[in-house]
């Protein structure tokens, strides 16, 4: 904490590069207990004055005026601020600062008391990772080791087994492509992945398969983003995805004027969760019917019947249509990309049948379509009046279902 | 302003790359009441509700918690920082941004309400050019023309008189050093132009004069710099300069590690103005030896007689010593450097022969010695006691001066 | 000459980029007569021995093998060869080859023996440059200056007047591209200016008046070729030239597919000295005419009487179409445009109004326009059967010229 | 071979980048039976004429001037020669050329008539891959993957195994340098892996064990070079490797001035066929020994009686200062190190454990010193008199050792 103090005092302007090397040598030294007695000490001291603020918001109701809103401001933000915006200054000053926000989160639970610097870290990476200041840059073989690296360890919706999986998902018949930020040089913010297929795909097997034979990216006429992971937990809450998903299209739409369809093909994490306090009957019967095809005998899982896929999806459907968190579906990744503003367009059986995609989503895939001449439109009907914009399809479909028994739409799950 | 409001709405989110290209463009194509009249709006729209905020710093007061905290922070933020940051996503955002604040620092006396948007881009711009994501670049003769054209332009203190002139000052007995930051590529921040040279050079006219011989950097012993100037007129109040010289200092240091000396060359801007005040006797004595020195018989300039020379000198230290601005030096470069934990170490009779030279340091030149292991020590030492670092040459200057008749030091310029 | 045998050595293997450097510094340190006496030995020493080669060619005669054919061509080869590709191993070395050839050419006349050498050299720089190891680049404001340096200094055909009229020629209504090639890295081999007009332009004055306004590429249709430079002259006789032009008609017509013209705005730079030799009163009335128009009275140039006018169109297009030097053209610039395939499509009254202009042209310009589809079947006939491939309104143009007293076609210049 | 004459006529001239890439696509498509009957026209088709050849060496010899000299070479210079030349200029022109070449010298036992055709590709190739066009890279984690994944394929002395034994190789205590040629952009032409240690390490395999912890380079005073690799088969025969480590002890040596030591640790692979040839009861003994230490029973390796060790490093020193191939020594790698002017420093028991270190070399390692003021007289002692520099220690232990019944040292291999 002297060293903090120091770099806040006077000398910390003409030694401030040094003092804060000093202080981020120190704190990575740190062990767990070093560092709650850190941030204890963060959360104590540096914060502002409530007299101070109580004065200075008593003069700015009294008179509001330039000098009182600005003598508020000034003490309304905690010391700790520009704490660590001279923290900065040590080389991998930023990314030190985002690893301390990561580790914010992760304990505020235990630690309530953190939440106010976490608070602060959160106002001063939102302010520096401003979207403007982001750079998009395509990733491909030609890329250095070390962010490819990143990929690997990053990736959280389809894993990356290791480099030839990863080559395989950077031939010619792919894009992909991240954000990254002039302060975090060989680490991404976020990316995502790209197939260029001919037709839409509903199918996640064959685009994670390293095996599945490269395409001919000049006869494709569709782009299906089928991965996008957010690669730093101490940016959790700033949002990059929305901006990540339009610029590519937008860019992919220039380079490859062929490409008319750009969608995603997407979980619906939910549904099981959903189906089982609405549904019982009809999970139990989904539960029979997937262990029954279970990888041991992966033929039984194509003779699921018929019926039953009928039903799933109509029910599917209707979850993504009618279950609300609040005002919005239940579903979370329909939220995500309903928000952007794209269109709940097919719902595809069988679409992912890896074991985690029977358990969460019942095997089932979405595509959300994104069509650039409509996000914005879709966008604010969505934010006004949490309208959900979805193909003829997918509603003729949810029309069939009556909800039975107790109601079917389940509040958000606690 | 109808714009403005939508991209701080919902809408803004989505579409928020092209609605700040289109509040930009409209921004650009105004005329200077059409400014005025934005700059009004955004003063009087979108300022934090002075209930609102009285109702928070209440709800603080009585509860200090990060909750009461955060919320307050929130109400004091004026929702013109927010428009500002969205503004950041147009192509030239950040230079956008950084211009506007140049015109409000411009025409703010005349605009007093203006003063509180000015404080917002202030504080938005001091977080987004943290010096952390300052890129030194060496600048030399392989640089891009965009560039090197801006130098000329921007060069405030020894005017660079065309890309000849400029030539010069790249050559190899030369550095020149800038801060560059992510969002303005082409533009730099500051920059500083330095002379390798044989012993502590204190004559500017060599140094900035292209007919003079280029000397060998490997028998150089001495760094002297010689310029140093602020690009960015929006910037202002962001100190920048301290940093650039220690880090110049550092990285010649390393390259070059037979330049043993770093010096600046400075003038002495506010000694003619303080002589006259306080020893107008000399004054004038002074004024008729430098006018005897016209151009037109430049011959003259160089019979001064030397007990002028005695006398000045030593008037000149006595005021760099000892006349105040409060408790700093009186002069506003000394105060600069000093302040930068530089030590006050020779001063030069006619080191600057210009007209300018002349008119306001009296043809006096001094150098400022920057010395790595010193710095710390020489600016905390100045900070707390207001000490001025000097050489025994100039104290003992300084020993010979007595005040007579007047008080010998003045006050601040009125 | 020892540090050329040592450098030719085994030593040289393991010691060849110290030999190579020590001997360019020696030769760099060389006056005009140390220069002459280094070639005369290269010549006299470094040469193939007859009687090894005739032994050699015998032996490929008696049995021309794969094994006889190597050794003999082992033998033909000088040792002065491998002397030069030693020397490549030095700092600059590329630059300094190249160099030596531009002064041999230039002296050979008077040391015929130097023919060998230079031809050795050529050999080896034409095998170094071929085009497959050039790389084209756009050249802009961006470029670094100590490239943009050597454009204003090589400019042949419109010379560049300082900073401020090469910064017009690379505004965004016009093109510069140049080819470098790895080893003389910020120097050009050879570079052409192009501007972006709507219609396709005659006049050379308004391309390279700084004054003239900048044009919007957006509405242009019409690329136009104006200037192109040979800039190392000890790669004379190695062609870049149609290459470089068929590259950024390439280039161009991707990158801007509303650009439906590609045509230069060439010289006719024979023309007035065949008028001289065949037509001697017309030339005599253009004289009169053209002085004149001097620039005291350059009204006057404006007033040349219309009958003139025709009848100097004519006459030119009977010089390109009919005078010959051999069976091609005889004038130069003609020869090299329509080797390439370009064809003759306009002669342009009054196109170049400089002096040189009036001088050589009699202040005519010439139209020659690529096209991409028509350029290789352009150029088959020209070589085969050197016909020359005109506009309609060019040949219609000269088909109203009757050669009077003497023969009307001249034989190439003595 | 239409597309080959095309391409050598006129029409080559203007079209010769097309026709280049059409030429390379036909022969990319050949089967074997396709590309030999290729070769088979190039060999027949585009020679020199004898007759032609016959007449301009008569000329010479009549009257050896440099025209009768420019004309021989003019004409026993193959016209494939510039067929080659002009396949260059297709995209990847360079690169197919090297192949070309690699496919000759693998077939031409077989074809003895392609031998002309490889003579000219290498002449050819000689001149294009001329040291100073090369470009020394540093390769690290930073570098490319489409470039790493290369090493990991060429790697011809101790195999990487994938990824993670690669990125074991190029952390901190290690340096991979590798040269670049700009016309095979992304291919390495040679690299050279070199590990930074505390003293002289004579052991292969905590140098390739991924597993062994990474050192502190600043403590390390040696640099190992423990792999250098040869990348182009199609340059064979283009000496590179004495360049590249000449360059990289000079690079290193001014980067870590710390590192006071420069040596290989190197196999001995023609010992145990010498040792057989030449003493067959040793080499017997050794077999045994060495069997007894299989993997299996690795315990028993490291139980090698010390009188063998004695001895088998004895006879080791003997046969490489002893054993010769014509006037050169016999072992292959002695050859190239000391042709390259280091010196033979250490020969090291169980320096190399693998099986193949086994099985050629007995286990034995050797180290040849590079000092960098030594190599020049090394390397002109041994070219001069073949005279094998080594230390006194490598010296006195070949002292004691007597050839037996036979003579001891063997001709070259048959």
């Amino acid at each position: 904490m002297a060293l903090c103090r120091a770099l806040l005092s006077e000398r910390g302007e003409i030694s401030g590069a040094r003092l804060a090397g000093e202080t981020l040598a120190v704190y990575h030294s740190f062990d767990q207990a070093g560092r709650a007695a850190f941030f204890d000490s963060l959360a104590a001291e540096f914060s502002p004055h409530p007299d101070q603020v109580a004065a200075a918001a008593d003069a700015y109701r009294a008179e509001p005026s330039a000098a009182t809103l600005v003598r508020l401001q000034r003490v309304v933000e905690p010391p700790r601020q520009e704490l660590f915006r001279r923290l900065n200054l040590a080389p991998e000053g930023t990314r030190t600062l985002v690893d301390m926000r990561r580790h914010l989160l992760q304990h505020s639970g235990v630690h309530p008391q953190w939440l106010a610097i976490e608070s602060d870290l959160m106002h001063l990476l939102r302010s520096w990772f401003n979207r403007g200041f982001l750079q998009l840059r395509r990733i491909d073989w030609t890329t250095p080791a070390i962010i490819l690296e990143k990929l690997i360890e990053y990736e959280a919706v389809h894993q990356i087994h290791g480099w030839g999986d990863l080559r395989r998902r950077l031939e010619k018949d792919r894009r992909c492509y991240a954000f990254f930020h002039p302060a975090l040089d060989d680490d991404p913010i976020i990316f995502v992945e790209v197939a260029l297929t001919r037709g839409m795909s509903g199918k996640v097997q064959p685009l994670v398969d390293p095996a599945t034979p490269v395409g001919d990216p000049g006869t494709a006429n569709c782009a299906i983003f089928y991965s996008i992971t957010n690669c730093q937990d101490g940016l959790r809450g700033v949002p990059f995805g929305d901006f990540l998903i339009k610029k590519v299209v937008e860019d992919l739409g220039q380079q490859l004027p062929q490409i008319k369809t750009f969608a995603t093909v997407s979980p619906v994490p939910g549904f099981r969760e959903w189906l089982a306090r609405n549904f019982p009957a009809e999970e139990k019967e989904t539960s029979l019917a997937l262990s029954a095809a279970s990888p041991a005998s992966s033929d039984g899982r194509q003779k699921a019947p018929e019926p039953l896929q009928r039903e799933l999806t109509a029910l599917c459907s209707h979850y993504l249509l009618h279950a609300k968190h609040g005002r919005e579906p239940l579903d979370p990744v329909a939220r995500f990309h309903l928000r952007n503003g794209a269109r709940l367009e097919r719902i595809n059986w069988r679409g992912d049948t890896s074991a985690s995609g029977f358990e969460r989503s019942a095997g089932l895939t979405v595509n959300y379509l994104y069509r650039l001449s409509d996000l914005e439109r879709n966008h604010e009907m969505y934010m006004k009046e949490y309208r959900v914009v979805a193909s003829l399809a997918v509603e003729s479909l949810a029309r069939g279902v009556h909800p039975r028994g107790r109601t079917a739409v389940a509040g958000p799950p606690r």
